[in-house]
């Protein structure tokens, strides 16, 4: 289960850097759904390595081919099956990690679970394991639009100290893509951009923050006790790699608000309810209002340096590591596409868990 | 499965404030356990409404029975029922709120959801359900103590504007309940009470931080994909009720920091590998490295309050409610066994997963 | 998840025959059932040991109580917990059985597996424990019926070599109740009792066959691969206490066929797609294609007998064992209701499964 | 879920007969298991067309790629995806298909699922899914072999009328590889071939009677309520294509006894547990008892003959259909290894939970 997402549309991800490549297998996408490999391409391409000059510079195409689950141009019902080859399985890059742990990688944990040591690459701690998950989550947003009239969307937040205003009612995806670090607010890109080059220069790293948002999620969807909406987006945006944190809504701000200050107020007008504010972020009790939906997480700055760093070898002797080649300034711009693919993955499920108990 | 949680240490808890009480099937305990409800009464005491002059003071004794699972002090490895009758369903308190929908509770979305008004007692949103955790809670605590040597610990580190200062590598249960609001920190447990207090005769409320602390667990639990440690903690805690934030280790404020900087430095020491700081929290790549785990969740001010505010009743009028009777002016003590049992229920489903997978 | 049949309608039971009772959750039955006791006792009546002179003689009400999930007469869409207390828990009964394990029980396996005797009235592997799932099969066929106009029904087809002839496209509820085997065919019935009286006399037990039906059940129910609905009726007919076959259609009997012979041909009128045979048993490929499923299952006789037996202690030392006092001489009466319960459940979760992937 | 099987040893198969392939998932594989596509490969070619003269002659190497999961031969205990390309994807042999539902085929019962005709090859109804079984199968049978000392075996007991005399206790692997047939009773092995090849020439085809056996499976494996070790078995084996029937044990043939003379006598011997006879099949109360595992399932003759036959076209209009080209006699000698693989997927999910919950 431990490779696997979602409850009634639900992914099993595979796949390691080195090898055969990566995939996912989505199982209970409605039949009849118009697709084919350009619905999913466009993502890959916003999470693919190489795209610009403040991410990592590691040469894939990363092209998806559908296996499964298509005839006609159409959605069968049955498992949709993707693929993505591995091309730049430049091994020898990671001859000097063969022996040795990189001080807050997966490289030590895995170890101590698996008692191997799968280094090339990272094995499955690899951020090409989000392929899968953001080819599935194209096919999820492509369904909410669809047949649901939900826009899911994500953003640079926040770059270090550096941070962008963005109205979640109203930015929309073209925004987004303006610019290459994908914060829609343009003289705070342009910062951001120029911090993280500079840290790159530095053979440093730089973290910060990516806002998520759901537009057009009707009232109900979410589930009261274990499954609440803002739970399943919480586990959804901590598997992600780097991630360190979650807020929805006022989130660790609300609570310098006392009860009467944060509380949303009802309003009804023409038969349509809504909140005069949000600070619930679109759910409450685990379960959606009808207003946006907004949370944000916290991406710490990626591990891999190129400075000489404390660390350990597998005979657990002391040692050091110094990252070589190329290195990832920040994973911001890229985990942009992930944000919405695993945000769109928990709302799909919770629509489809909807008409099944509520019709 | 909306009321099920975990994989192999599996709980399902049911019941209302109103009707024949609230409880929880424990599946998958481990056989020959000693156990007993004198194991599960403390934390429901801990839990409990009444308690001291700064939670809630409904009256209800929240005295647990097992139903099932047990013979002659033993777990036999079959499910454990528990239940908790209801006591003080005092249903006409909840007259005014039969048709209309409190602001920030969950009345409003559990009427959108389900089409029906179960307005006793808030249904399932009332934060009885978490009577049934805490008890299955307390079971696992007890594995994890007695079978795997983990101590799980949480207790409370800020309210509203109050900061506690609280070392989470050396906390004592006994500093936890030392005072009434179950901060560690005396001087600082002082002022928060008195700010309770004020807050509460204001007919207000007051949100805060919980930090939750798990001591002892060996490197390797965890999975590396979807079911990191980190992600199914921040699904386990944003699934309590007012819950709107989680972060681990550094959480929002590691973005501060670079790479170089928040790295956390490996050495090893007659065979024992540790980490020189501990920002990743006790976790990498979603898996224990052998450090303390400790996280942090916000916790929004309770939505009831004393005074008059806009909303809507079932017919989509507007009107006003106002708060009456007791209230709730903070929800944070009760919310620490809460944390601990959710701590606990994760890392007890981890171990038995690990001991599945790696012998 | 041992204790857990479903996956959108889902049920976890619990309960030993000794301790505070038996009991089931359901969790995902919609909201709005209109749903009393009355609903659920009658399927319970019909299970109840002591209705008859041909079944176990031992004295319990089995009376149900609601303790969750319906407020003013209706399902509110959260779990229903249903309870029924044990009253005839004569643990003396069985105090020989406490230091031996009783031939083809699963005295011995439960302890091989769990490492502890409990030996009260067989733990989990009493009877009792069907009382929960014929408690929330009454909720399932009640859905079943009003919402989907399905119709489950079973009855006894076979004791021993005495066998009924009843057809399964027309045979009605008043049919199989009308006598104290629930064998719809008079003649046989009558039969059937006098061996089954005949057999208790002996001290001895008699097994036989159950035949299940469900009529209505639309096409386009049922999944292709592993959730078969042949498959999800064949784990739940084989989960029942004693059951040790299961065959759709017509099973072992159509292997005497050729293809040519088997194959039932499909025609349509009026737009309406029928077969003129239903060797399939209404099932093909997984997937219900519209017509009557029907299937059936051999009970194998009851393995206490009131005659000496040779056996092994807990000390695994020889011995032998006879039953003592009141013993069932045939299950079958008794399986009727467990074999539409557990129908009614592969179902209903169907139904539910279909409407949220196909809408 | 539904093409997804097992709990901790988890397997989810994709993939149509037409496309890019079929394949499957296997999470939960323990790592640091030596393994390579020659351990997978020897099963897929059991299960391959075209092997001999009695089964379909359609021509497909299957062969098998491991995608993932695997370093340096070794498992990673992270997912393995193996994948085996399609080659013979004849899709104009299927061309009268495209309009008509062949009978007693699963093509009406899709199109009333998913409204979608995927006519090509039977989309996932095709026998070619249960290459992803099989390969997975493998490698559950080594883990089994390896680690647990089980082995586990399957061979035709019966075709039409002609029945074989195995005993599951001692018949060997090789016994059962010793003629096309894969009846180790050499001289029925030879009716039955000889009756198969009149049937091909025939243009019809006959189905029959699998055993599957499981020996060396140590007492407490299984789990008691839903999750029985014989319940699981039957939902396996139900889901395979053209399955109709399953007994465990005595079966349908045990009904014709008493209880007296069905029940298993329990001896010990130098402190070993064993039962004088096993009408048990090796599982009591669902869990295993340390005896030899039996059962029995009955295939249907295969669906598609060479004559022309009464059906309807997607229109619902009446109409004609006869099998053209290459059509499979029999699909028991090449069922012979999915009984196998299923067993073996059964077996290893519960031998990892038994760990898991009983350590």
């Amino acid at each position: 289960m431990a490779n696997t997402f979602g409850h009634l549309f639900r992914i099993t991800t595979w796949g390691e850097s080195h090898g055969g490549g990566v995939g996912v297998i989505v199982d209970g996408c409605p039949p009849r759904l118009p697709l084919s490999e350009a619905d999913i391409q466009p993502d890959l391409d916003r999470r693919r390595p190489g795209q610009s000059k403040i991410v990592t510079p590691r040469k894939e195409s990363d092209t998806v081919q559908i296996l499964s689950g298509i005839s006609a141009g159409q959605t069968l019902g049955t498992p949709i099956c993707l693929w993505v080859k591995n091309e730049d399985a430049r091994s020898e890059a990671y001859n000097e990690m063969k022996d040795k742990f990189r001080p807050s990688h997966a490289d030590y944990t895995y170890f101590a679970k698996y008692g191997i040591r799968a280094w090339q690459g990272g094995g499955r701690s690899s951020a090409r394991e989000t392929i899968g998950r953001v080819a599935a989550g194209a096919i999820a947003k492509k369904i909410l639009h669809e047949q649901f009239g939900v826009e899911v969307l994500s953003y640079v937040k926040q770059v270090q100290r550096v941070t962008g205003t963005v109205d979640p009612e109203t930015v929309k995806l073209a925004d987004v893509e303006a610019n290459i670090v994908r914060c829609p607010d343009a003289t705070a890109a342009e910062k951001m951009i120029r911090l993280i080059e500079k840290i790159r220069r530095a053979g440093n790293t730089v973290g910060g923050i990516v806002e998520g948002v759901a537009r057009g999620v009707p009232a109900g969807w979410g589930e009261p006790v274990f499954d609440k909406l803002e739970a399943d987006l919480a586990k959804a945006m901590l598997s992600l790699p780097a991630c360190k944190a979650f807020e929805v809504g006022s989130g660790f701000g609300g609570i310098l608000l006392t009860g009467r200050e944060h509380n949303d107020l009802i309003r009804a007008r023409a038969g349509k309810v809504f909140t005069t504010t949000n600070r619930s972020g679109g759910i409450q009790g685990g379960i959606s209002n009808g207003e946006t939906i907004f949370f944000r997480l916290a991406f710490k700055p990626v591990a891999t340096v190129m400075h000489e760093q404390d660390t350990v070898d597998v005979n657990l002797q002391n040692t050091t590591l110094k990252g070589r080649g190329r290195h990832d300034p920040c994973v911001l711009p890229r985990a942009v596409p992930m944000v919405e693919a695993m945000t769109a993955l928990v709302l799909v499920d919770h629509a489809l868990r909807h008409r099944a108990q509520c019709g």
